[in-house]
């Protein structure tokens, strides 16, 4: 949950804990559908259970906020790349896991129950991330959404029954979106963290503020027009853990950047930089403004108070569109996309929100 | 909750938690608004207890399901008149309760906390019908809302931050809604016991069959033209209970009149009724054919089919409309009808279904 | 609970939702046995199913409260009348379960499951009586337990890791026991619910005050050496529930009896009889002196007072002792008793309360 | 909780949340015990609150676990240390809060509800590492045992209805000692990490392989002989957090010490050494059995095999004994110790344990 715990104290859980949790609710969708006489041999079962535990494997420390900052790469691309490796090591064994893992396989559903609209791993992390933050509205009846799941033509589809707890699930995703991946607070720190690490590039690596670690890994991060290939980095990467964040965080307050440090002190006594949302692109005379308000303060020219501002924009929209509709099963046989069969209790649209972030001064 | 446990067994909650309940979570709003610097007199603390453990008092058996079939008066009316006696009965003791529940009390986000769009009877029966039906969708964040209510020139406020919480209060009633309140099951069961107390005084009182409590509230029950004081009937209605019904739905199986009869026998089998649900009121040609099968199968004339024939209409208009709306207090101090700020994630329109009920032949 | 619901008011919970519970627990055991090798055929885990599901079906209204008060079998027997009833309706059906409900099939672990120091129905109704009642310390471990549940020679043991689970389950037991079970003031309410039931044969029935169906019970129930067939009053008892004991004492308040009357009245308004435990049996010294307090006060004779008072004795023997000890299997694959193995964490020697009871005067 | 993740997966909670959940059980101690009618001013208030806030805040990485091996001073002469600072700091704000916590504050009960056999603190971690660990057996009923806490002379005394919940919280305390605290596997763990530790001492610090912070304090640990005051280290002291130690750890495993690198290397990799727990001492024949396999396996000298073998000693004493007997308060007004009065439902005695800890080969 990157840094949610500056807001949310109890979100101590790890993603160990979600590799597990959904794993359970992988084995028992898949329990449901035998009992409702999907053949499913062992071979199938135990590879999509493999799948969905390795799906977020190849996360690095802080996972989304610190995504390609520190290597050059997707998390799934690394997922799949220590897959690859675990499938050497156990002589083809996750051979049909990583055809699953690719969408490759013929039966889809197995993929659905590992990336989809109503995946496992969503059902478990929205309940799991809910429970730990104390943000009720974010919890999902899974029981009842899983006991509901069919396969049609080797196709995920959820029966009418389950409608309302669809709808449900879709506002669980919303609230949960706005209220804690998306809270304002959290991104302060996230983004804050993200600076941290552009300005290590820029400055040019202070080794002896570095955990010896992330050094190394950071040493072959590839330049602008050098290219590397995620095999070649994955040895270095898979020795990296949070730990080796927080100790170069810790160091880099002596950092000679003078923004760096600052960061640094700001993020481990949780002064965090205060941050306004608006709904348009951040006005360039605010911008401004504020620039010359820090460098006044700091007494640093414009350049240096640049670093300590920080504007992008947030949506919703990775989590309410891509992926293809969720197929309801009605009584009759008949399968209808979820859209034409809604009472559209839940509206969906995106939003974006632009912000503005930098000290409070 | 009526005849809900036809559907959901473990609902065996009774009035009596929800008055508990209901009175925990005014406690809990009274502590909240005093710790915000509102005052509160203890002799307001204690009106405003009593009403909402009093509010419901006049329920009958079966609540909403025989409210004025047994007794010709809305529940509310029979709690006003029970707390009357009470009054007396304590010195004027509860002269400020019932001015709180009649909202006749200038501060009146005092009869707020007892009824209104966020009252605290909802947020009990909500959050407790959930539980027990185990319909996690209804389940609201009280905890959250509670913590964030305030109080305006005497006027009820919710604080900004509430904002999406009171967004998915909403939800939960709707899921409550037609997931529990108006589900088809239920209400078949609960349309059929209507009909054999409809039928009880079309045929005529048969005092062998019925409890006697309950046929000395009947007897007396005003017909047409002949009216009758709520003070009247009190004592009479203040004996019955469940166990009056259910006695008498064991005996009336033994009534001459052959639908009563087979309307108790189904009711005691949980033999009930199919019932058909659609957005257009029932087709007289439809209810022809049906009345004629009915006829057909239990060999009696088309007036005796009619009897075990039974169209309605249900909506959820009285859970969305009707009251003022909620006001919501932003952070600048101004307050604004929740309708306004609202980013509107929940549909709330109103919707309405006609239904039809009879015998599964 | 019989009457628990006088003292915990959430007791609210019906032996239907236990029969349940138990034969969830069940499934989930027979589920944990295949999964270790143990060969179960489905019929014999329909068989099981069946028993554990109608293992408690002969119990009357209020339970052990009225146990051989107004029928005179104990409901064991009763339940074994039904279920060989509803064999001949199913053909020889329920053949199996009958076998493994009187403990005659050569797989004994079935009977066990059902029935013994560690079954399932005890597993439920102790959670469910913790839960309801929020005597949080008689709640029980149960997936700990049951997942360490396993067969050998077709007798059940108990893994060697559970064994501080088994201590806490015996201290579940205990604390229920003396908490809930044998609480003060539910077995105050339920001596008197007894004695109503004994004065009204002594009086002599009053049609007139009983519901129909009670009436009907109770005039065959056999006098002193008269004997009667289970099977000869299966047929009334089965019509009887809750209901008619409560319509009953609704009516008998206008007994002739004035003890029988006080007892119901005191009954519905909750006025319950004082209870006073003592380690040794009630000295004669004081009754005398309460009767003729009682007698004084009532201004009746002392016959008419010793109506009001009752004495008795109240242990947990019945919960701690009776049954074939745990059988615990170690991880070298030996068998031990479980006394042998334990390090005493829990004292479960057999106490006993005298107690007298009387009314509050 | 030490290494207990590795045992219990789910034990992701921190110290902060034990601080946080302490603190609400003594806000609730005094709600009710002002309720009762003690009179406990503001400024009081304030100070038990503080003294239990900061009561653990001495403890270093991992806790109990590295108590003493990385700064030679028990945790609490290091809380008060940091307190008497966080007072100068707050011009006296705290001075009350530390005669709590030393106990010099004449009101005693502050001090009992901080730290006794029934204090905040352990019905916090109790219930908290329980819940986290999911060792039901744990739980304690705080609801019930806090809203029975009163005071008479000053001194913290248990209502008499408490008792049987007093009973259910000495068996948890037994049960999270025997299932968690005292769990074989985390034992094992924690050893290897002591161990770790003394090698460090024993070797000569490898300045290159420890986290700076961890080094700058190591290296002021006070060689025999030579004091040094808890004043001196606090500043090193507080830089340190679980990051600096798995930072060490990770890179010890270049250490030039092969057993150190060979702990830490095991640790990393959850290759947790074997470990056998006997009622005796461990024999020393035994002992030199293992040694030379160990010396065999690794082709080392029975000097460098001894540092891969750890023998020791744990008892629940620390858990069972100490402190002044709980007082209970009759409803005469009579106070008699808890002893006295029990049932004695619970086998309270010391129990020791012996074990010998090696790597599995």
């Amino acid at each position: 949950m990157g840094l949610s715990h500056f807001v949310y104290p109890g979100a101590c859980h790890s993603r160990f804990h979600h590799a597990l949790g959904a794993l359970h609710l992988v084995t028992r969708s898949i329990h449901v559908l035998r009992n409702k006489g999907i053949e499913i041999s062992d071979e199938e079962f135990e590879a999509v259970c493999i799948a969905i535990l390795l799906h977020d494997v190849g996360h690095g420390p802080f996972s989304h906020t610190l995504e390609k900052k520190i290597v050059p790469f997707h998390h799934e691309t690394i997922s799949l790349e220590i897959m690859k490796r675990l499938n050497q090591e156990f002589d083809g064994g996750l051979k049909l896991a990583i055809k699953i893992f690719e969408n490759s396989y013929h039966r889809i559903f197995f993929h659905q129950l590992v990336s989809s609209q109503l995946d496992m791993d969503r059902m478990d992390y929205l309940n799991r991330d809910s429970f730990f933050t104390g943000v009720v509205e974010g919890k999902v009846g899974y029981d009842r959404i899983i006991s509901m799941i069919n396969v049609v033509d080797d196709k995920m589809v959820i029966e009418e029954k389950a409608l309302y707890s669809v709808e449900k699930f879709f506002l669980a995703r919303i609230m949960m979106y706005w209220q804690v991946y998306l809270h304002k607070t959290a991104i302060s720190a996230e983004q804050m963290l993200k600076r941290v690490f552009e300005l290590v590039f820029e400055k040019g690596l202070e080794p002896q503020f570095l955990s010896k670690q992330l050094f190394e890994m950071l040493v072959i991060f590839p330049k602008e027009g050098i290219e590397v290939a995620c095999s070649e980095i994955i040895d270095k990467f898979t020795l990296l853990d949070d730990h080796d964040i927080w100790y170069s965080l810790k160091n880099l307050v002596y950092s000679k950047d003078k923004a760096t440090s600052f960061l640094c002190n700001s993020l481990l006594h949780r002064n965090l930089f205060r941050i306004e949302f608006s709904k348009e692109a951040v006005n360039s005379d605010l911008e401004k403004q504020i620039r010359q308000k820090i460098s006044h303060h700091f007494k640093v020219n414009e350049g240096e108070a640049a670093k300590l501002m920080i504007t992008g924009i947030e949506s919703n929209q990775a989590y309410t569109t891509a992926q293809e509709e969720i197929l309801i099963l009605k009584k009759t046989g008949q399968i209808i996309p979820f859209s034409e069969l809604s009472e559209n209790l839940i509206n969906t649209k995106v939003m974006v929100k632009h912000f503005l972030c930098y000290p409070r001064i």
